[in-house]
């Protein structure tokens, strides 16, 4: 850390900072400029975090250098991590396609669904059982019925299942269907919930709360780490911006980014993000191009009808493309599409 | 809601249109313009939600015109509403002070803030005994622990309390101590949450999200309203931009649009939106100017050790600032400092 | 456009609009709802646009349905234009890469960074000679001079010209030069700009803003072709937004969106959205998997003595790489890259 | 300055960063960290800029530590400066009130307009003559002839006229007829136009772009300023963000800590920021409590046909409240109406 100190800051403001970091254990190196004097700190960085030295008098900032996670921080862990969906890998080499509908509404939609997103190289099954919904009037999907539901169809085709958790209370009984449990937008930082799936024994697809740093998303993934689960799958979603014409604006930069400062494995989800079925091949092979180890995808049989997204759920027409997309477009990346 | 029907879109497409409304029990009318052809709809709106017409073919786009919240609009309820809270009124023609500390820590430093808070014209209470931090590192607040410190510190003040809950499950326990409960700024889409509040029988701080639309803030009291419970103060604590000068951006402004949209009443933080101490006096006398209900400011007896936002807490000379400002401010805007 | 009266609206408010409109030339439709009335309006939009019905009484919102911009408006073009640039084409079916250096320098770093582009594959050479700057203490470009390096290097390599112009009264000196116009993401909405390279007979490069929406990004264009130009490729280099991790944050979806409304060929900057040399080539990877039309990118001989953007620009060993990108990647969306 | 190093960087990458600091004539203190080495540098921030230290192997960060502009800052000229316009001064202790039509649009139009601003209090009269339009198709501005009949009224109501310039080679001719030129938001970052009123001899608004932080907006006061003129005003009008409630949102913060930063008076515009009427004298109200030092307001005698921004001018009503808030909030704040 350096704490740079205000252009008014007398010696003994510079000397009382310089203490209190040496009674913490810490040192400090004083550099006298023409208009200011910094000061570099070195030690735990946590411990100098409870000093509130921005709190001082002729402190003008505190700047920290290193960053606030470690567990999920590729410095200490340089290989990227490969994490294991009921056997499926995700992670580098390889480029895993999940899909399956929005928000599981019957079996037959759901079989149905699940049907065409393997046909398209689908490894893993998407789908809702509960469903966070701004709108308190909206639907909020069909609960531990949604879940014997996933785990029928996954029975039938051998994929294993993906879905969303909201509330910590819940991740005992969604634990007990899922293969991997999904923390939504919305619940990025919903604390009680992230602890709750660091102990729950299964991976975690974390999704970028579209309000969220890149920091933040790893601070997020640092909370459920922290209880001992290091199998999360982080996944860009798209931010929110002041554009309007897409729901949200995929941020595709992200997949470089937080590979490179995390060892987790990162995907990205092209059908929130655009909001819009016709966006949701181009990105997915952007998603591709840019290297992102998985893409999850709503798929939907009769879109028209659905009670969750539909406007974004791909049809039969476009799976076809997609097959070829997820089938072509990897080996330019050095990945090959995830089989089972 | 208006249908805007695609500049390609054939007389079937808008016929489909019209026939599915219409089976809903609504009526289309449809208006032909040069280069395109509108639908308006009139019936029930959630009903209309529901029927996907976004996605059928020829569709371009659906513009919703009433707004998606019914308990907490003012559309049906003209008069603004007051909020009691042990007593002390939240809403038109006063301007409440809500002080203490951002976290309880000690039972000395918290009436220590409590009488310096109640000097300076506070009549209620505010400290944190569960924080939601952003890092897994930080504070995490002293629990139960905290919730009895801040209720001898009511005994011994008479002020009545105001805390926050992070947890669905921890609602009942916190309902126990606490005169009001608050929803954070991270939880304002935690849906569980919302609901639990919304059952507890105590009256409600929903601190706008960050990240959040003033539609989406009004869809979460909504939540809260729907289980009955209409005792909700909505908190304005700046919301997330491109500037960095500041921790958040205060949306000064959504305190005149949310008033004129819902009956409840509008109050801000300026301690947490700005984020610094010397901004915290000129956004509270700007907050009063522009309409506000009320203000909740930190105060910490001795920032510089506080465990959480030190920065931003106001110190003793300030608080005679605070005091002034509280009082001679509010009867230009037609309001006086409520007191007990 | 259609009308949205206010709940509170009484008949004669609702009759005074439809009486404006007509006045005007226009017809109007009213639909009566349970709780809103709404008027759908038929005729010249921008007839419309200046009776100022938002200001009247009862109006609760005025709605925009068909788009502002129609010389650029795919709607009524529906086929996808080509512009040539001293014979080399950005349009559909093709890939084209432009690349060079941020800021012209000297003759021996204008010719190595314009052979370095050559041998990547690019068929035209970017280079700015007029540099807008943040700060009024940074370069400022060669001026003049660095039009006429840029011109020598043409002789020598053959590649066309593209270079900025950042006043409306330096047009005409930079047409004599460039073969075609650059609009920096700066001078998106200095009008005077766009009007003076609107009548220069140059093709423009127009960066989008990066704080304008799609739908601006298309006026502005507009604004040139109004003036008799429509040779535009626009170009998305990153809007603003609260990442920080990247210098902006590069909108992918844009290229589908503009494309979508627009006939105009679209292109990606992956060099200034990132900001970070690493990350130029795996945006280029999504940029051409999105369906770009092209991509331009700095290139430098010796980026760390670059008097401009150093950090960005890629270096040799990147190259090879960006060769066999733009080479293998296009024919897998169904373009080939553009050779002369 | 200070440079980062990254994690992976060895000894030499030190070295050579601080003999190319040193080769520059600058100091360079290294600290080495347990996980990171941190070299601060002390010497000409300007000289150091071009050193491209970022692009040096092993370089993970450079953090600038000092601000980046001089003329304009507060560091080096501690006392706030009052800016005179014709007579009427600007700047603390005062509040000045600027109001007028937003587009000049005829003789009758003009004065009406300027008559209900002096009886409201206002001491300046603005008004277009020139306008920035984000269409091609929306009204202009009269040009030279709004500017004659401004002049006329100036001659009648005894008011000093502030007006927009658009383009560097017109700021001769507004300069004969203004007594403060006036740089629109979307001109912010046009250098050339920045420069050449530097060089006008008349005082300046620089409106805050609406995507500018507020260091961009002192750097871009730093382009005027280096041409000589420091009689510069600074106009918060609102940013751009993802709240749609608002035209943009007004950031109220940037006030106090402009004031800070900068020795230049700032004002706010509540018209543009709002967009709407009915925020207006709310955002008034803030403006002053805050402690703007003036305000500029949109006034029109029939708003109803306004050929600009209609929506949000005062009118007769509003303007008796607004006369009474300009003269009894300053007091609070410790500042008086201005008045000639």
């Amino acid at each position: 850390m350096v704490v740079v100190m205000a252009a008014e800051a007398g010696e003994a403001d510079v000397q009382a900072v310089v203490e209190r970091v040496e009674s913490a254990g810490a040192e400090a190196f004083v550099s006298r400029g023409v208009n200011r004097t910094i000061v570099g700190l070195v030690g735990d960085v946590e411990r100098l975090g409870t000093l509130n030295l921005r709190g001082m008098r002729g402190v003008a900032d505190v700047v920290r250098i290193s960053v606030p996670y470690k567990l999920v921080s590729r410095e200490n862990h340089p290989d990227r991590s490969v994490v294991r969906v009921g056997g499926v890998p995700i992670g580098p080499g390889t480029m895993t396609l999940i899909a399956g509908p929005c928000a599981v509404e019957t079996p037959e939609q759901t079989l149905q669904a699940a049907q065409m997103a393997q046909a398209a190289g689908a490894t893993l099954l998407r789908g809702g059982a509960f469903k966070p919904r701004t709108s308190p009037y909206a639907f909020q999907g069909l609960g531990e019925k949604g879940l014997r539901i996933l785990a029928e169809v996954r029975a039938e085709t051998g994929m294993p299942i993906v879905t969303e958790v909201v509330d910590a209370h819940d991740v005992e009984l969604v634990s007990s269907y899922a293969d991997m449990l999904q923390v939504g937008t919305r619940n990025m930082q919903n604390f009680a919930l992230l602890q709750a799936v660091g102990g729950a024994g299964r991976p975690v697809m974390l999704k970028r709360g579209f309000n969220a740093t890149i920091e933040e998303w790893l601070m997020a993934a640092e909370y459920i780490a922290q209880r001992g689960n290091l199998d999360i799958v982080l996944c860009e979603r798209g931010i929110r911006t002041f554009e309007t014409a897409t729901r949200n604006t995929l941020d595709i930069s992200a997949v470089p980014v937080a590979q490179r400062l995390s060892h987790l494995p990162v995907i990205i989800d092209p059908s929130h993000s655009g909001g819009r079925r016709e966006l949701v091949l181009p990105l997915t092979r952007a998603a591709i191009a840019v290297g992102a180890d998985g893409v999850i995808i709503d798929v939907h049989p009769h879109p028209e009808e659905a009670l969750c997204d539909g406007p974004q759920a791909l049809v039969n027409g476009d799976l076809r493309e997609l097959a070829k997309t997820v089938r072509d477009l990897p080996p330019l990346v050095g990945r090959t599409l995830t089989t089972v």
